[in-house]
């Protein structure tokens, strides 16, 4: 073989490994838009049974209330991931064009659901139940207040 | 009022409450089905960067790698609470009937799976590349193991 085949091979090698870098870093619109709703499923399904003890629909039960709450803390960290550059159509979104637009208010909004959730796990470990339910209503405004904004329920 | 009418408004806001008891306790097939889906979702997009490490599409990153193994040990014990009795149709599910059939085996199942996370979580914080892969081969055993016989891939 001949110095600038091989060359050209090697330059072929690294456009190739290359490649498959970008690959494994880009996210496709889709993914990220299932992937989020998957999260917010995943809260949605936690919240269910806090509403319910919320409501007195069942009984209050600090251990299961706290067991959801920390789902919840740990799960909305992980949202914003879903939100990627271009992900604004794709499939399915409920997510309005307007995220994109303000990703600072967006990421501001984020970032008060995070502490919220936090403070909602923290306060339900202490198994007090008029504080839990106070915070509860934090934490929810925190949800509305993004979903007003920025979440189309057409 | 008479007494027999005001026995009947009692009984029917006692049914009443026995009827939003039992709507906040069960659940639907199909909300079982999108939760479950939705936690696979949020483990398979956390598979995907530990997969792209595994192989060497992506540098190995061990912080990176211990966050998405944090998450999918914290997953994976959500899992089964979306299988309830009942919840083989209602949607399309790619979950076999024969998961209902075997549940004690498909628990076990669980167990396996929820056993290695947990042990890839711990390992993968030790920073170990070498333990760290003989571990996530063991994890994604145990995904292999249940899918091979619960899930239909059609």
């Amino acid at each position: 073989m001949d110095a600038p085949m091989r060359k050209l091979i090697v330059v072929a090698g690294a456009t190739a490994l290359l490649a498959a870098a970008i690959t494994a870093a880009a996210v496709k619109p889709e993914a990220a838009i299932h992937y989020r709703q998957s999260v917010y499923t995943m809260i949605g399904w936690n919240f269910v049974p806090m509403v319910d003890m919320i409501k007195n629909k069942t009984p209050w039960d600090s251990a299961e209330f706290s067991k959801h709450a920390d789902r919840i803390a740990f799960l909305a960290p992980q949202l914003l991931e879903g939100f990627p550059e271009g992900s604004d159509k794709g499939a399915d979104t409920e997510a309005k064009p307007e995220i994109w637009k303000n990703m600072d208010d967006f990421k501001s909004k984020m970032s008060d659901l995070v502490r919220e959730t936090k403070n909602l796990s923290d306060i339900a470990k202490g198994g007090d139940e008029a504080k839990t339910r106070e915070q509860f209503k934090k934490t929810a405004g925190a949800c509305k207040s993004c979903h007003d904004k920025y979440r189309s329920e057409e």
